[in-house]
């Protein structure tokens, strides 16, 4: 018989820049480890519904294409109607909803069950405050 | 040690309009106390693949340019392969892709642990007919 | 009293093509039914970075439009960053991104709680070549 067990943490973020992708992988490595849980699941979400979280290629080319495609699809600077409320953010509610704004990793044998190139990132569409991502372990 | 729970409930919905975004917060807060978990995690996903379930900003304006922009990366009334099925709401496959069609959201000390943004919507992109959404609490 | 079970396991494939959708609801229910689990979630995620998994119709029309639609949204062929790596294939990372690359689903009375339209795929956009699912299961 197994008992399960539940560990909760945050990651906290105030990006010197407005767009950034911050890798966290070690750092909810950490926290998975420190959970004790040996085989179950971990949430990354962003509390924050201007950022993100992906899992994707740890490759600066790759982010740079990433940030590029981002504005191509959900342009900065337009004429939004949020705009109206004082907000100059409406681009960065939309980028964050194509990245995703959660990921569900893996835990078996204590540890993350990732894919070789799979690296979790953090993903600021309007930084330069504090910020937040809850890590959620769940399992036995 | 600790007793694992588990509780499956539905919301339904039968919207008025084609396409609506129906903030569900609280109906989700609801089935997490009747649940009686206080840590883990609960799932809401929609049912039927012609609409989505999203946590951003509940504020009228973003909620208007979110509309704007699926219909721009997915416009509808195009000559879709799936329409020689004779339907004609491809677009609200797309649209619901983009947005995504679950969260998880993490329960902690008997409550959503949601930031102060944050707010969960069902996306309805085909409506005018009752449609299902599974809300899943697991934890302890 | 309830006990806590989880149960892992893997999909491999080798997709004959380089873009191709493989429908895998059938793969996941058995492991579920392998798990014993009656009430709880399964993680469906891929290990792999230019592959997804994704939850929509069984319909080849519609699967023919999420190609087309894919295509246009992040195309194949530009001069991406990515490519100075020796890489050809940053459109499948964006591709993937916009699909998803993992889904939670529902057990309830031992089985797969979907919609009667839900079916789960596996969204190959860089395939010949061996590549990993990672399908977990949780729940008492």
């Amino acid at each position: 018989m197994t008992i399960m067990k539940t560990h909760t943490d945050y990651l906290f973020f105030n990006t010197p820049e407005r767009r950034e992708m911050v890798r966290i992988t070690d750092e909810v490595s950490k926290i998975v480890e420190k959970s004790g849980v040996r085989e179950g699941m971990v949430l990354v979400s962003a509390m924050h519904i201007t950022a993100g979280v992906y899992v994707n290629d740890w490759e600066d080319g790759l982010i740079h294409d990433f940030g590029e495609w981002l504005e191509k699809l959900a342009p900065s600077g337009r004429n939004y109607r949020h705009h109206q409320t004082g907000e100059d953010n409406a681009d960065a509610h939309l980028k964050r909803t194509i990245m995703g704004h959660q990921v569900i990793l893996p835990i078996t044998n204590a540890k993350l069950d990732l894919g070789p190139w799979e690296q979790v990132f953090y993903a600021e569409f309007d930084g330069r405050r504090r910020k937040r991502v809850v890590v959620k372990v769940m399992g036995e």
